[in-house]
């Protein structure tokens, strides 16, 4: 991702930095159970720790095992030609998630994710970013400016980016939407311990093309 | 709600302060469109402003007046008997979306919501509260004592709460889910300026009584 170079040294693994996502996958068809259940088996590294219950699905794991497989169970289920919204958080740093041991002094990963292959599904997506900077032993935190920055990083990133009330809208091809969700939340990563981001994505919308949807209000 | 007093004077105006929502209405069903239309028309103050587009529903005004919109609207969808999830953001103090005029000295607004009437629908639910709390003048800021002491605000309401990865499970009436959600958001907005809270909101879910779906992994 543009802007975002890695460093050296050997990063904290995604274990002792709380590395975690949680998401969920509303198919928008009375067929949904097996849409969901074909979309959550999409093949998958044996070291991601995936645990669906009633409401959302956990995923532990490294950064990019954890946005891949995003990637691949959201884009199966858009595969049916069902309308989809996914709703993913991604949580790094957050302390009751990281394991003992990890000091304040120890510098937050710099890990720049792989790039993900394109999916073919247009996504057009909300997003929303937190950085939950206390600030140091300096003085006091500036959540603001990063994510200002990480809007930036976002428009650098070639994917059409635009202001909205509350969220950033996002459109672009499924896999730039999360490549630049991931990207953005891992830059301020290095900045802020604990940094979490929310995205709506949506896939097959017919409010696209139908604007008595998109106009209801 | 318990635990949370109001305090005297007049508070700033929610348009001041930047209220405002967005949430997202997801019923499981091929019938999806008139189910959300209906939803979305559900009666309302002429004053609350609710703008829809193809991802999400931005919705602003007083704080009683978004809550018991959301309340209206998904209990509409689950009225229909559809399996429906709703994600809902509810955000106060964003700088890009207070007022001109709010200076830092601003006390927060101390508003306690009214008590919502049950719904009758058992909502189980994926809650997050994001205070960005950058400290102030005299240092830094402690987001983490903020969302502990939501969590036990939380229990003291009488609702069925549990610690899960990344988020906090609530379970019962989709009022009293929604009461704990805002009711929270707003206390500790007495404190920190800029407060988000994200919550994912399931109705007639499938999954609790079938563990074929809560067993997916």
């Amino acid at each position: 991702m543009n802007g975002i170079a890695p460093i050296s040294g050997t990063p904290p693994t995604p274990t002792l930095l709380g590395v975690g996502a949680r998401f969920s996958l509303h198919p928008h068809t009375s067929d949904f159970v097996t849409t969901i259940l074909d979309a959550l088996s999409v093949p998958r590294p044996t070291a991601l720790e995936v645990v669906t219950d009633d409401v959302s699905t956990f995923v532990r794991g490294t950064e990019a095992d954890v946005v891949t497989y995003l990637r691949d169970a959201i884009a199966q289920a858009a595969d049916t030609g069902a309308h989809v919204t996914a709703h993913v958080l991604l949580s790094r740093g957050c302390p009751g998630e990281t394991a003992g041991g990890l000091g304040d002094e120890i510098a937050p990963t710099p890990l720049v994710l792989p790039r993900l292959e394109p999916t073919g599904h247009a996504a057009h997506a909300h997003w929303s970013l937190y950085p939950l900077d206390d600030g140091g032993p300096g003085g006091r935190g500036d959540h603001m400016t990063h994510i200002m920055g990480a809007i930036e990083h976002a428009r650098d990133h070639g994917i059409h980016v635009r202001g909205e009330h509350l969220v950033t809208r996002l459109d672009g091809d499924l896999a730039e939407v999360l490549e630049t969700v991931a990207g953005t939340w891992l830059a301020v990563g290095r900045h802020v311990r604990h940094v979490v981001t929310h995205v709506t994505i949506s896939v097959g919308s017919p409010s696209v093309t139908d604007p008595a949807v998109g106009d209801a209000r």
